[in-house]
């Protein structure tokens, strides 16, 4: 193991030296777990770069070093599976036609993993401990999910039939992996998701303006 | 005031001496603490009337006497405004047709008011504050509302298309008051619930079957 010293000099060229990796990992422990307080006490719209790498006594480049923006450390202070702004992204780029099936489909392929399912119930529970918990991940889903989403759907009203979008996919996952109701909790994803897909669909596609 | 001591005698018959009901209150309120730790431990199944007499110190036939049964005492350990199951019943009575849009209408007018939305977030995070929460709520929801709703709506898969429907409502509550997603935390409920009510009556209705 290196030292917390070494960690400077070794982050500021993007790959040189694998051999001191080590160095490089608790860099970026430091910065995820500075980032983890900034998004809890400032909120993910006031939390900075700079601001994170402050908090973890190294310099702002090293935090570019490391992740590709605000939105890549906050999905490591959230210890996420995957990039949700990157499915998102991967949903939209197909178009309207079936977006309903397409989000659901790739949701639950990454996250109803057991993995997955405790991530997604640890960032519910702190959306449900505190406002500021609820705000940050407000603000995350707003910046970086709901844009995307808002962008693609167009027609009349797309941020409400994007929200009514995001209160179906949420509340499925608190009845599946938190309430654990049945025969919600215990089914096959293919057994629910044709019924799901048509009403995501209809918010998604804009079929009930 | 009265003492704790004169509770037993005063409550054994409904109605008498209205002077004397500052006890009754001591022993109603009594009877709704001991319920509220019967139900953390032991579920909303596990517990029983005759548990929770035994937990407030008071004789079985006293918790008759304040309450119509485990369905009532549990909306009163969990200060509900109203009892969930009564909404329900006058939902279903009015049959498949409209149901979706009554259940939402009944929902809103009650539940969207400082109080109620107060009220329901204590709920949700007792939900996610532990397995035991969570499982007190499942119970509950299984046993007093799903099965109302299931034995009104029939047709195929009527437990999963009933589940799928509270996973809509559970998901509008999130979103609406916990997370305070724009624009759906600000919208009138008059310019949502025509949006989803088709959701709703999809669900209920088995038009997706």
């Amino acid at each position: 193991m290196t030292t917390a010293g070494a960690v400077g000099a070794d982050g500021e060229g993007p790959g040189r030296r694998r051999g001191r990796r080590p160095a490089g990992e608790d860099t970026r422990a430091a910065i995820v777990t500075a980032a983890r307080t900034e998004f809890a006490q400032r909120g993910y719209e006031g939390a900075t770069l700079r601001g994170i790498a402050r908090a973890a006594g190294v310099d702002a480049r090293l935090v570019h070093h490391y992740f590709d923006g605000k939105d890549d450390i906050f999905v490591a202070a959230m210890q996420l599976p995957v990039r949700p702004q990157d499915i998102v992204a991967r949903v939209v780029a197909g178009g309207v036609d079936g977006i309903g099936e397409r989000l659901l489909r790739f949701f639950f392929a990454v996250w109803d993993t057991p993995e997955g399912r405790e991530r997604i119930v640890a960032l519910l529970s702190s959306v449900l401990a505190s406002e500021a918990g609820a705000r940050m991940i407000k603000e995350f889903l707003t910046r970086e999910i709901f844009g995307r989403v808002v962008a693609a759907i167009g027609g009349p009203d797309p941020e409400l039939r994007a929200a009514l979008a995001a209160s179906q996919m949420v509340g499925l996952i608190m009845m599946r992996y938190v309430v654990k109701l049945e025969p919600l909790a215990s089914a096959d994803p293919d057994d629910f998701i044709p019924v799901v897909a048509p009403v995501m669909q209809r918010y998604l596609g804009g079929e009930f303006s």
